[in-house]
């Protein structure tokens, strides 16, 4: 396995300028296919990707169904792209997590910025979620799997391959046991509460690990508080507000099984009788609050991205907008909204730009607290800003 | 003092967009001269700004002699620009405050973010720095201390009115105590650690509360590690670095009020075993530590202002990128970099680029783990993009 047949794949005149700037992807465009035809590619191809003048740049793997159709896995000579390297790299991961969270739950590869183009694993203690995404990585998930043995010692190894993503690569869609007894939920902790996830059909791998720090905004804003958390999922926000000690909370989901799970994680830790649920479409139900004439004194806007493709710019920036205008609507005097967006192709510039139009709309001025983003566990790469998507924003609405 | 005398103050047409937008400055190039001279004014006068046909805006105060010619105070015709005004906009400001923090250290009053254009009130428990950085706010000093006291009750007020920005206004520099006897330092807490922070010499008003929520990240990063903390100042990170269970840290700084400063708030906090001060430029210093093949784990850059001016900036981004590759060049295997510019003309992206330029030039990877800015005592006014002026960035520094 680890003597990979790395076949040549040449890229045109100034195309290797990205890639010598840090980036990792090859766009077909990009290939000098007289030289080095893709088409004769197998998909998951191990390739040495070289300069116009064969200079080589480094080894990787090819996919000629994607138009990303090779991704660099290594610079290095000494160490090309192979089993050990994917062992070496998932340890330089760990090292990074072990140092940051003193427990062991956290997304312990985060694809490209960890050297890892096409893996994602999230770590729920002694079981992980493991997430390919192109064919380069399908055709090494046995060395992937024992490279995660060897690294961390699971119990357990869920493939979540359900990411639609993968049908760019020509890759079908499956959730599947890799290793060991997969429970149905796993165990979360996060800032002294409980959780229990679904690993198999819950959203991303279970749990959105990435608002880990955004949520710790809570711990001060909570206190006294009525609450209102919308597109709850299993309720991280809420149950984290009412754990810091919010007087009420309100979780809005239009998921009957997201529901049932902050039912179950505000048992778990012990808020039951201050935190409840509301089903339904999450506009519909801030329309009737805001007839109820309803207030709260933190709302959360978490939602699913409004913003899937870049032609959905304009209408999912026009859904930021909504969302948090009558956010804004259902506010109480001097209150904190928590504004997100897991867009990514919106810029935080914009999603602010949004919220702040909100607020003048209907005569409230911001005042802007603090800025986040994704939790360290998914680290951004400099040189590739694909791999930063999550904003959030905490401001305090004044009265006008 | 409540009954004020507002000159009208009357924009060219379209000149009304940016305040309506929210802002809070009129430059004088936007006023219709011919209708209201502006040299007419006094510095300081209370004005009724209003748009080209004469419709209110709000009130505000003017200054002929400044190019921001007038800042708008209030837009709600019931609650003009008076001294009752102040109390009021004081009382909303404390309430964020009192919500956010758990004891009573902190930036009270930021300025326009806080609808108070020109005023600036740090609090050290019992005894408030004010600054005041314009003509408008001069004027009213009396009633802003009244308004200081019937809000928090302090027992010494100092006016550290001695900001280089005041002289834009035709202001004098002084520090001068306002109320009650002002001791030389107060005692500052912040995560735990107690410091001392010089009152009436100090930089800022004696401590930068702005960087308290970036040096959050030291009690995740520091354990058992080699800390470099760069234009160290009184040692806020470096000290808590090691409160951290940093092994050792040098503090470097080019005053040797400052390392005396590390040296006292090492001892008050138990630490003085494991920091150790160097003074010196920290450009040399470095040099020289490069040369002696030093490491460390973690390395802070947090330097002055490198861009004072719009005009310094391409000298001042030069500087940013050596500092923080000379840093990089005694960095340990996949140290830690926390690269912050209090610079406001320097946009955050800039600063990533500095590093990642730096980085690349070093054969480091980076990986970007978290964005901070102003901790949300210095909230970021939205329409005012001046208001926004600290970036920090968490990143590790991988081994190309």
């Amino acid at each position: 396995m680890d003597s990979l047949d790395y076949t040549p794949l040449r890229l045109k005149k100034h195309e290797e300028r990205r890639l010598l700037a840090g980036h990792a992807w090859v766009f077909s465009n990009e290939v000098d296919t007289a030289a080095t035809p893709i088409r004769d590619l197998a998909p998951g191809q191990p390739v040495l990707i070289e300069d116009h003048r064969g200079k080589a740049i480094g080894t990787g793997y090819a996919n000629p169904r994607s138009l990303i159709c090779a991704r660099l896995m290594s610079r290095d000579k000494a160490h090309p792209f192979s089993a050990s390297l994917l062992v070496h790299r998932l340890k330089v991961a760990l090292s990074l997590r072990e140092r940051l969270f003193p427990e062991p739950f956290y997304r312990l590869a985060y694809a490209e910025s960890d050297g890892l183009p096409g893996l994602v694993v999230d770590r729920y203690g002694d079981v992980l979620a493991a997430q390919v995404t192109t064919a380069g990585m399908e055709v090494m998930q046995d060395a992937i799997l024992e490279a995660l043995s060897k690294v961390v010692h699971p119990k357990a190894v869920l493939w979540r391959n359900d990411s639609p993503v993968r049908e760019l690569e020509g890759l079908d869609l499956y959730v599947r046991p890799a290793l060991g007894e997969v429970p149905e939920h796993v165990i979360v902790s996060e800032h002294g509460a409980r959780f229990h996830a679904p690993l198999h059909s819950g959203q991303k791998t279970g749990w959105f690990f990435d608002q880990r720090d955004n949520r710790a905004w809570l711990a001060r804003i909570s206190k006294g508080m009525r609450v209102l958390d919308l597109f709850s999922y299993v309720g991280a926000w809420g149950v984290q507000a009412a754990l810091n000690g919010a007087e009420a909370v309100t979780c809005v989901d239009a998921s009957g099984d997201a529901l049932d799970g902050v039912a179950a994680n505000a048992q778990a830790n012990g808020v039951s009788d201050r935190v409840s649920g509301v089903k339904g479409d999450v506009f519909e139900v801030l329309r009737q609050l805001r007839e109820d004439q309803a207030r709260f004194d933190v709302v959360i806007t978490d939602p699913p991205a409004f913003i899937k493709r870049r032609k959905d710019v304009k209408e999912g920036t026009a859904a930021y907008r909504r969302l948090n205008q009558m956010a804004l609507q259902v506010m109480a005097k001097d209150g904190i909204l928590i504004a997100c967006s897991c867009s990514q192709h919106m810029e935080a510039g914009s999603l602010e730009a949004q919220i702040h139009g909100a607020a003048r709309h209907v005569d409230r001025n911001l005042q802007i607290l603090a800025r986040g983003g994704q939790a360290p566990d998914h680290p951004v790469h400099p040189a590739m800003p694909e791999t930063a998507y999550l904003k959030a924003v905490l401001c305090r609405a004044m009265q006008g």
